[in-house]
Formats: C-alpha cells, structure tokens, sequence
C-alpha cells in the first residue's frame, strides 16, 4: 500500500509544499502566512500587556485564539457568521482546539500578567485547514513573544515557551493511510484524524473520527505514525521560518 | 500502579455504579434515564416520518443530536444558553460528537425516510456528562426504532442499525490511567480522553487531550485498553436494558 | 353537574395525584421534583449569598425564577429556545409569575442579602405545568431557606417567609366548572385560570381567560371556590414534604 | 371609603378624560389615537387580504398583535428593544394579552382568510397603557374590517365581530379600590388588576396580581365591580369614536 | 425646467408645508413633532447629568441619536427590528447621520459632562424622513440644552451650540432638480441627495446618490442651489419654534 | 498650499502606490488583491447562476456586496462582528455603498438572472478602505463577468457593464485638500469625503461629512476636483489589471 501515487503525485506519507510566510502583517506583534498547497491561513498574534479582570494579580498570562474562513475561501460561497447572527459549531469546535494546542507548549507563569490572541484567519480552503491554522499559529505566538520581550513586557530570562507544536491531518482513503489529506481526499476518507505534537513528539491532542466504518486499532497505530513523521518536518519548517530572530531559541525552556 | 485505590474505593479500571432506566418518558418514542454514580442523563429519542427538504426523495433517513445541561445540574448555577440568546462552544461540540457517535452506527438507507431526533439533558453533573450521554443515547435510539418497526414506518426487515455503540471517559490522574472519571478526578487529570467504541469493539471516536503536560504514546496505549474494557461492560448494561424489546436484535445488521 | 365524570374518572373537584419528592437533587441547597399527574417538573432552589450590585448595601434580599420545558416533554418535540437563540413570550410570561408568587411570600428585608434562583425545568408536560411550579418551586424555596439558616447566611430568629403559596389550574369544560385540568381537558376549555394562593387563603394571583366565549362572573365565582379548595389540599401535600426539615415552621412569619 | 378624593382630583370609580381620535394614521387601514389623561398610544390596525401559510386554505382569517413604547414614553428614557436585539418579557405578555383580548370578539370564519396585525405603540406613558391598548386596539380593528369590507375582502352580510372588548386597570391603592390608576397611584398600589370586558358585560381576562400583602376574596370582588363600571364607559366612548362609518354595526354579530 | 409643476402643485424649488409643534412630550426634556406634508416624525431629546464611563473626567459632553419607524408608519406594514432582533442597515445608517449632524453644531466642551440622547421615532413616512429627522432633532435638542441650563447642568453663560442645523432631501426627477421630495418623486428619482446645512450655510453633509444614470457635476450643483435655499427656509421655522423660549439665542456661540 | 508636502512626501493630489493583483483565489470567479499602501483588501467575485426568488421570472440579474475587517487589520485588534453576534452599523454602511456603486455600472437585463456577491474583505486597513473596495471590487466583477459569458451564463453579445467605477477618499487637512488619505490624515482632517465616478467621470456617490468645523462649497469643490483627478488614474490601472482578459471591452455597454 505504502506504493500508492495520490492524485497529486505525492506518497503516502508526504505532505503538500509547505510555506510559512513570517510578518506578513505590518501591524500585528506576531503573524504568518501559511500555506499547505492550496490552503492559505493568515495568522496573526496580537500581544497586550495586562490580562482580563478575572485574572488579574494571579501573576499569569492569558492565550487564546479564533478561527475564522472568509466567505469564498471554499469552492462555493458560504454565508458570513456575522450576518447570520451567531459562530457554529464548527467554529467554535476548531478555535478552542487551537487555543488548546497553543496553551500545551505556553508557560503562563513565565509569560507573565500579558494576553496574546491568535486569529487564524483562512483565506483558501484546501483541507486541514484546523492544522495548518495550528502550525501558522505558533510561529506567529513565537514572533509575538520575541516582540514582548524587546519590549520589557515579559521577563529577560522568562521561558515563556516550554517546546514548539505543529499539527497535521492524518486519514484513511481507500484503505490507505495518507498524511495531509487534500480536500478531495478529505472528502472520502473513512477515518479522518487530526494530530497535534510537540517537537519534542508527545501528544497534545488525538482526534480521530470514523467517517464510514469504524476504525481499527492497527489502522489507529499507523495513523499516528504518519503524523509523527509529519509533524517533524512540520517543525524544521517552523524554525526555518523564525530562525531570523535574535534569540528565539531563548524563548523555549523545558517543562518543569 | 494497577493497586491504586481512588477516593471512592474503585480500582483504576472500575466504572462508577451504571443504570439504565429504559422508557422513561411517556411521551418519546424511545428515552433512557442514564446514571454513572451522580451524573444522571435523561435521553429521549423523537421519531418522525419524513427528513428535512433538502434530504427529500433520497430514500435516506437522518439522526441529530442536541445536548444541553440543567442550569443547577451543577455546583454552581450556570446561566441558562436561552438567556444568553446563543449555545456555547462546549455545547455545540458535545452535540455534535453525539450526532456523530449514534450515525457511525445508524445505516441510513436502511432507516429510510425518516428522522431521529436525540435530546440528552444533564440533569446531575458529576464528571463524563457526554460519554454517558452516547450511551444512554444508543438505547433510546435503538427503542425508537423498534417503534418505528412496529408502526410500519421502517421495512419489516430493515436492519437500521450496524452495531452497537457506548462511551467512556479515561484519563491520567497522578500518573495513573483510570477509567471513568468522577469530577473530582477529571478537574485534576493531566490527561483526559473520550473514547467512544462499537459492539464490535472497533472505535468510532477517539479524543484525547493534554490537559497539562502532553501525553506519551505509551499513556494513549494503556487509555484505550481501558476503554475497551469498559465500553464492553457497557455493551453488556445497554443490552439488558433493552432485552425486553421483542425482536430488539434484529434491528441489527452488519456493515456491507 | 358536580355528578360529572372525567375522562380519568376524576370528580369535577379532584386533583389528579400529587407527589412531591423532596431533596432530589444532590447539589441544589432545595430542590423538589413535583408531580401532577403526568406533569412532572423539576424545581431547584440556588441559595448565594449576596445580591446583585443594584441591590447591594439595601438590606434585602433578592428571589428570582425561570421556567423551562425540555424539548420533548411534549408530545411534539420543541426546537430548543437555546437553539432559536431567543426565549419566547409564553416563557418568559410564566417565568415571571412564579417569581412573583414566591416574592409575595418572602419577607426580603428578613432574607437579607442573600439571593435565591429557582429553576422549574419541565421533564414532562401534561397541563398545569405553570401552577405545578409554582407549588414545586414553594418548596425547594423552603428546603434552601431552611439550608441558608442553617448555614448562618440568614440570621438565626429571622423569618424570611410570610406564609406558603401553591397554585392551581381550573377551568370551564363542557360547561363544568374542573380543578387541575390534564392537557386534554385544557385544549378543550372554554375559560382557563390559574390561581395562586396563600396558605391562608388569600391571593396571589388571578389570571382568567376566556379561551373561547366570554365569561360570566358566576361562572368566575365557581372557579375561584374550586381553586380554594384544591390549594387548601396542596398546602397539606407541601407541609408533609417539609416536615421532616427542623424548625421549618419557625421560618414562616406573620405579615407585619 | 368611596369618599374619597385621588391626588388629580377624581372619585374613586372616576376615570381619567379618555380620547379617542379615529382615522389618525393616512396609511392604516384602521387607527386611533387613544388618551387616557396623559397615557397616549397610537394603535394601528393593518389589513392584509390572505393568511400565513400554515393557515391556507381553512377559511379562517387571523389576528394578533404587538405593544411597544418608544424609548422616552416614560420618565426616565429607556433602551430601545431593537438595539437591545430582543423583546422583553413584559412586552411580549402585552402583546399577547392584546391579541388575545380582540380575538375573543372576532369571529374568524366570518373574518375569511385575512390579516389583521394591530400595532399599539405607547407615545407617552402615565400608567395603564395595556389597557388604554386593548381599547383603542379595538377601535382601529373595527375601522379596518369596515374598510375589508367596503374592499369586498369581507363578505358583504358576513359579521366578522361578536361584541365590542374594552379594558380597564383597576386596584387598591391606601385600602381604597380605585379605577383607572394613573402612574403615581399604579406604583404605590397594593393590588393592581387589569380587566378585559365585552360590551356585553362578561369577562374576556381576569388579571389580578398583589403587589404587596395577598388580596382578599372581597377585595376582588369590588375591583370588579368598578372595572364593570369603566368599561360600559369605555364602550360609549368607543362606539361615539365609531358613528360616523356607515354600517359599522352590521359588523358585530352575535356569538352562536 | 424650473416651470415645473409637481404631482402636488407645487414649483421645483418649493417645500412642502413644515410645521413644527415643539414640546410635544410631557416628559421629555426637548420634543419637537415635525410634519413634512405627510411624513411625520416626534423627536425627542432626553438630557441626562453625566456621560458614559470612557468619556468622564475629560469635562466633554455627549450627544447620540437613534431614529426608527413605527411598523405601520408606511404604506406597507414592516416588521418590527426588535421582533428581527437586530436593527437593519439603513436604520444604523440613519442614526448614525442624525448623531454626526447634530454633533456638528454642539461644542461639547461648552456642554461639559452630560449626555444628549435624540429620539427620532416616525410616525409616519412619504419621503425625506431623515432630514425631518435632522430638522427636528436640532429642535429638541435646542430645547433641552435650555432646560439644562435652567436647571444649572450647564454653566450660565457656556454657549453649547455652535450654530444651528437643518436638512433637506433633494433630488432629479425626470430631469429636473426638485427640492423635498415626497415618496412618489423620491421612489423615481434618477438622482437622491441629502444635504446637511449650518445655519450659516455650510455644509455638514452631502450625500448624493445615483439611482439610475450616474449623474453630472452641473446636476450636483444645481441640487447644492436647491438645498441651500430650502435650509434656509426651515432655519427660519426651527427659530419660530424656538422663540418663546426665554434665552434661546444665548446658547448659540460662535466656532473658535 | 498646493505645494504641500505629505507625511510621505507626496504631493496633495498624488495617491499612493496602488497596485491590483487579478486572479488572486483559486476558487472564486473573480477576484483581486488591491493595495492603496498599506491598505490591502481582498475582493472576491461569486458567480452564480440563478437569482433570489423575490426575482425570479423578472429577467434581472442581482449584484449585491459585503465589506468586513479581519480583527487585526487594525492598529489594535477589533472584536469579530460573528463574536459579538451582530455587524455594526459602518460595516452595514460600507457593504451597502459598495453594492450600489456597483449596481450603478451594472445594467441587470443584459446580466440576465444571474446573482453576484463580492465579498471585500480588508486585510490591513490604513485608510481608505471603503474606496479601496469599490476599486478592487469592479475588477473582481468584470472578471467573473467574463467568467459567465464565457460559460454561456451571459448571452455573448449582451453588455452586462455599462461603464468601470472607481472611487477615492479625499478630504481637508490643515486647510489643504488631499487626495487619498492614509489613516493618520484621515484622522485629523476637517473634512472628509468620498466620492465614487465612472469611468466617463459622472459621479456614482458623493458623500462629504464635516468631521470638525462645517465645509464651505469652495471647499466642497476642489474636493470634487481632485477626486476626478484621482479616480482617472485609477481607471487606468484597472483598465491595466484586465487587460489580458479577452474580450474584456465587449462587456460595457453604453448606457441607453
């Protein structure tokens, strides 16, 4: 099976070209235009010194992120949630898995009484839009932690980092374990899973869903070898794309 | 490990006391009152002939799902999602992994034209509300089928349903995998993971997530050999609570 | 007429059965699970001391209700008010009442600065789900109050109630003037009225509509005598859910 | 008692100066610009030949109603419901009440399929303006079901209404039943009751709610009393503001 | 062209008659009821001591306005916005111009810490209800700054408005340049404007819009002639309805 | 005064540099990026056959817009409107603007009943966003215009344009009329304005607000001026951006 040619020409385990265009914007602390293929993530990080009231004088800081796709980002129009009045579910669902993921490798103690969120804002949808947002997004996070740093916000020596994260999309087609599913693969998948992982190659988040049949324990097993292999070469792109900024690697202590 | 004893005197692998009160209702075409220890779900299952418009003359049927908790189900009174005006996060999400759950199971051709409507209403919240939710969800499904049979609205020997279905929460808690978590031992996991597994004991749903440090593969390795356990003594409670449903087991096929 | 027969065998002025099952919830400081009949509702009491900020520093303390059905306590499934993102007018009308009524027997100043929330939520629908409530609701009131006393939120001699209240629903069917309508028996009324009462046998409320012709004052006068007698009875049924709390005489006062 | 004299000078039993100045509106096809004292409302009464949907083709027609006063009607400005983004409770009840109130006098097969939306907005504010509603309400109603009928929209013989409806607010203000409470009496009352009368003299709603300490059976009884007395006023006032349209009593038929 | 005689007789250049009843409200502390030929709009002004929370200790005051319809105010009931539950774009966009207009001749540090609240609420409309609007607000406005000062809220001889303001609805109608257009010339108009004019002839907004052909810098300036004579005209109308009001003329400043 | 310098170090009737990148999605119909400086919009153009129901059968096509930010494309991050459940009423007003100026090119009988939505979504905003949009927008239309003849949606010979639109903000700053504000002029100018002209240079929209001291009409009118200017150089670089589209002129008419 591991011979299967994709429809795009790649194997099994190879994801689509992946770039990460850091400072995108001119305006937020951190941001990063990702793309995997056709899919194209705007993320920005918008650091601010000071946290909501609730948390204030706990010494904390506070991430968090939303997730959004512009109207035309797919292949038919979709309505705006704004004019509809409400965010779905799906929306919902995918900002709070972000959040999550990001908040894994945060140490908030060491981020200090400062608040970061994350917008990932999706202007093509090609699949795994959810963790390319999650990938984009930490490089944007890390670009805003550099900046508050610069800044005398957060500590010298503070290690608000405890590792970097990356996330891919990992599925069953046609009874084949395939990384980065496309949307035309996304489509007919019988399993769909998508992975988040540290560089360090622990599990931040497993979200495996039988589309069709159930799925099996071995099929389970090979997926999450295949986003293993994936996310590590998610996280060379990661530093290649913040490898420019002076003392980076500072950022990243380790977890306690 | 496996000798730890936990605050209520379970062993790790041991599930809280489960009961299912089959019928709850006299107005619902199937319901179950569902109980793991203090957290007491009321599932009702609505059956209606017809689908939805734009399903219309597909000669296949639909399953939704809504999940909602009594505002003092809890410790503290929550505000009601009616008064907000609008459903949170967590709620759509839970609703929609229940949907989910209950369709991996459901063969949509053989329901035919007609429409499942699932309610789980949390009346007692004391830690794994959605898993208990899908589990107590199957029966009163599997009881509106039967009426759905018994009233014509389904062929005479349709088989609607492709296996069982039941849910379990597991997680990490001081180092030690423990299967369904009270509250007190959820708001202190480090891992925590919903498992939701067929009859057949193929998974249909695998969440897990870091609450605090990421979890190691050999960690998700022993949470799902708990799970399988448990779900196949849930398997066993769902059926009995079913037994007396003449002809409950031919509602069952197998998958094509 | 008072000969007549009902369609479950009832004489004009009977109620159908009326349980109350005290102390059902394991976390709400009161809670009754009250049944009329089919009609079964689910009040909890949420005893917090404080009070909102526009009352703070006055002295009194604050009662409030809301009123809720559960999608398929009816025979027809109701979308959710949480899922329509509005509360409808009928909701909001009966919330309201069963505020006011348990407000008409508190002595606020007595209470103090404590804040009491009680949640009718109905678990099924079989008419009267309004007056049921409001006699639900009389005594989860009552069991949080004894709860605050004991708690020291409420100062030991004082006397935060003036008298109890139960309600009931009585109309003109047929001609004939009934106590505690079922469903059927209300779709079909020509003049509906709920009435809600003191333990001493004043009022609290009168809310009498013609559902088809217009209505005499006689036949007025004929409801009111039945709504006497039928409360006189709840107010037993109420005392006897209490009787086991101590000293939950010595909450109830007299009205300066 | 009945001596005595209320803070603008009238007798207990006395109203306010009612005004009723029909044909306000060029547009409506029904209006009427209501006074009690400095209470104004605009009521409107729109005249659609057909029925919504779920109404088709039954060959009754349908009426109903909404209440709303503009944000400086009252003493101090209130926020508007449109920018609050929802109704409150207490208007959706009005609204309901109202619509209630006139269709216990319309006769709906006589009516044929045709709408009625009658509008009440509250231009000022000086205490019973649900009541002062429901009377002008039901005077625009009558113009436009003339103007249905003048249209053909109405069968030339057919008798669309069953009596006249007139509303009162009535209450014990200082031991003392009184009609007609302005604001100031309204705020203090001890028992407050709004009562919808035909001009028949039967009761089309009974609304009595204590303020402060229960009322009693013969407290009832003359609020009653006096409500009677002021809407066989009101209806005078009514049919004097009605004359001048040709046939307009060839409308009111008499209830089956 | 400008021999013109329109639908009603009147010349291209000519109004339809204004009138202006000032202190329409009993309660508000400005209120003007402004008639346009039939469009009809009460503006209240309600003046409050003190400003929002971000704006206090800065010594400036605030003024806002809202502008709304009543639901049969046109030929052709419009649904409520609080029964939409939310305020459409044309309503916003309304609002926002009345706010911008009447801020542009107030000198908010004259005004010092209160807030201006204006009501625009239209009885009835046939075109040019937003610049009756502006017309009347200025009224109203003009009114209750003089209450303030009465009532000490606003220093002596501080002079809190800087001119006045009028406005007018102008428009190309078969060619010709008409001024106040009525419903049936605006609903065929090639070109729409609405100009916003001081008391001493400058502009505070134009807004021109084409409707059908785009239209021709001489059309424009021949709209702008229009405009400025028939602001002229209502300033003198606004000053008649302010005249009895002791000291009027000594809120007008001049601009710095 | 025309010889002003600018912050940077243009002229006053100079833009900044603007370039349109056509065909930036892969999915929509139409589409461009265009930059006026830092001020960067995304345009989409979607082309669907078929219109509204309200429309059908008439032979009309329906063009309509929606302009919204991205919460960081601001200086400080903006709240999501989807967040807040509701759009504000500038986003209301711009998408409105922008769908009337381009309706005002579009003649709808020859666009047949095909419905386009453009969708301008700023992804950095530093002035000008709404002229911005209606530029960008008439070239992500004429391409999906050309994108539906080509496939046989538009009759081949029909003229679905009538004329390019194209808009410019100008405004006084210091006394100096200037063309093309960046955000830190627009937020000090006296006057600012916005005027949409077609590529003939007959005006679409005019729409002056006097953001401090009222504007005289010699102002109003070398605003006008410069506006012409300004909006003739930007038909030519649309002009430009479409060039390579083949029979792109065929597709503007003449208006009749």
């Amino acid at each position: 099976m591991t011979d299967t040619i994709r429809f795009d020409g790649r194997t099994p385990a190879q994801t689509r070209p992946v770039t990460i265009e850091r400072g995108w914007s001119a305006q937020a602390e951190g941001s990063a235009l990702i793309s995997f293929g056709d899919t194209r993530v705007l993320c920005t990080a918008s650091f601010t010194p000071g946290v909501p009231r609730w948390l204030m004088g706990k010494g904390t800081g506070w991430v968090t992120a939303e997730y959004a796709m512009l109207p035309r980002s797919t292949n038919e129009r979709m309505q705006r949630e704004s004019v509809k009045g409400r965010i779905g579910g799906r929306t919902h669902e995918i900002s709070r898995l972000i959040g999550r993921s990001l908040r894994a490798v945060v140490d908030t103690k060491a981020l200090g009484e400062n608040t970061l969120v994350i917008d990932c804002d999706v202007l093509q949808a090609d699949g795994g839009t959810r963790t390319a947002s999650i990938t984009g997004a930490y490089v944007a996070l890390a670009e805003a932690l550099a900046w508050g740093r610069a800044q005398g916000h957060i500590a010298r020596k503070a290690k608000p980092l405890t590792d970097s994260v990356a996330a891919i999309s990992v599925g069953i087609v046609g009874g084949v374990p395939l990384s980065d599913l496309a949307y035309v693969e996304d489509s007919k998948a019988e399993t769909d899973m998508n992975v988040v992982v540290t560089g360090s190659g622990d599990f931040v988040e497993v979200q495996g869903t039988a589309e069709g049949a159930p799925f099996k324990r071995t099929e389970l097993d090979a997926l999450l070898d295949l986003a293993l292999v994936s996310t590590t070469e998610l996280g060379a792109i990661q530093r290649a794309a913040l490898a420019d900024i002076a003392g980076i690697d500072e950022l990243i202590g380790r977890r306690a």
